[in-house]
């Protein structure tokens, strides 16, 4: 009888093994103690940790193998609850600036942070605290050469937990690409002027501006204390006063196809 | 009888010739009309728009002196009423930019902006609108050489007329240095090595930080249509990932200062 081993504890034990190997292959050690994330291993927000800090692995080495450089890692906890995990490159060959962050927020909403959140439902904690669970990978990537765009990404997961213990949860996230010149076969070449590098520089200034007065991300991380934001930020931009680009220039019709968007398909 | 004139009457001869002649003197002609201003030369918001429009003019030939440059000056109308007069300076000797603005808004106020102006006193103008008038100078310097602050003013005049024609209105403003370096006696002598500039460029991007995300002006000026905004933000800036300025080093002290405020008197 002892031997006898049932199909679920063997299920159990095969995925015991394999949280503390996955987390072998990340760059460091997850947010959540590896001892927690095996308790809670069924988890929506287990799976989701793992999820995320695969996801920065990979995608760090895909980047190191493109720059023949190495992510500065740098792990950092958060005393309200959680913290997360930032890997940077800077001034590197093909990369004027690109991030890799993973981020584990865990505390209890305030009044405010939940009456934006209920809809018509309103929605109630214990003791009238709402605890909740907000993780998430992001990336945001500034090419060295203009005719490359930016990149961001954003994959999140929110969780709270209701009076009876009953947890609601949203997904979210979007990629998008931010060109600084609509098109150039030869992107590829490394080869620009300075003239295509100081559009570049004025295009950055734009990124700083929306990420700082709209993205709904960076609102979110302000107003969590104890957290790291606007790593999203270029590592260099410029603002000229009322720069207008020459008529027929490639750079004019950058700006055409912003304020009049095409359809491309 | 008809060579008789009052005292009033060549007081107002005097005034009318002073609005006038005043106007001479400004980098261009005033955003109201000459005219219009001469009819309402009483007013407060006349009184306003000619002390705005001198200081604009004399603010901008000091500057002048000190660069042995020339502005650049733009004069803008926005069709929803009023206009602004914007002087800058780039990439000099002296100033890496240098802006002055004059700016006059006229229009009617939003239900959402009337309710947080309204105090306990709710604010009612005609047919439910109340027409309001906006104006002011600031200036924005940001001087080469690190070891020289940045410089920022604003001084602005908001009115409102009420159902009655009766009239509110508000003074607002003032002056602050933003400086990269604590002190340094030699700060004119023009002499300043990279890291000091890195340094400063770095200090550039908190500026930019600032400016969109807590800079009431600038909140004010992107929910007004038509506005120009942002001349404030400087030519360049650097944002770099956990940037910590070596033990003991002139930034660290800076850095110190600005996290514990010093009693300086």
């Amino acid at each position: 009888m002892a031997t006898k081993i049932s199909r679920n504890a063997k299920k159990e034990e095969e995925k015991e093994t394999s949280i503390t190997e996955r987390c072998r292959g990340f760059l460091t050690a997850p947010v959540t103690d590896i001892s927690v994330l095996e308790e809670k291993k069924d988890e929506m927000s287990t799976k989701m940790e793992m999820l995320i800090m695969e996801t920065q692995a990979e995608f760090c080495k895909a980047l190191e193998d493109v720059e023949g450089g190495t992510f500065k890692v740098d792990k950092w906890d958060r005393k309200e609850g959680g913290g997360g995990i930032s890997c940077m490159m800077h001034d590197g060959n093909v990369f004027e600036k690109a991030g890799v962050d993973v981020t584990v927020l865990l505390g209890c909403l305030t009044e405010e942070a939940v009456k934006q959140l209920s809809g018509e439902k309103v929605l109630k904690g214990k003791d009238g605290k709402l605890p909740f669970c907000a993780m998430g990978v992001s990336s945001v990537i500034h090419p060295k050469n203009p005719h490359i765009p930016s990149v961001h990404f954003n994959y999140r997961y929110f969780e709270i937990e209701e009076e009876d213990g009953s947890k609601q949860w949203w997904f979210g996230g979007g990629t998008d690409l931010t060109p600084v010149y609509i098109d150039r076969e030869d992107a590829f070449l490394d080869s620009f002027t300075q003239e295509e590098k100081d559009w570049q520089q004025l295009r950055r200034g734009r990124y700083v501006e929306f990420n700082l007065m709209y993205d709904r991300g960076i609102k979110f991380g302000l107003g969590m204390p104890g957290c790291r934001v606007l790593m999203s930020l270029p590592l260099t931009a410029r603002w000229e006063f009322m720069h207008e680009p020459g008529k027929g220039s490639q750079e004019a019709e950058m700006l055409e196809v912003l304020r009049n968007p095409k359809e491309w398909v």
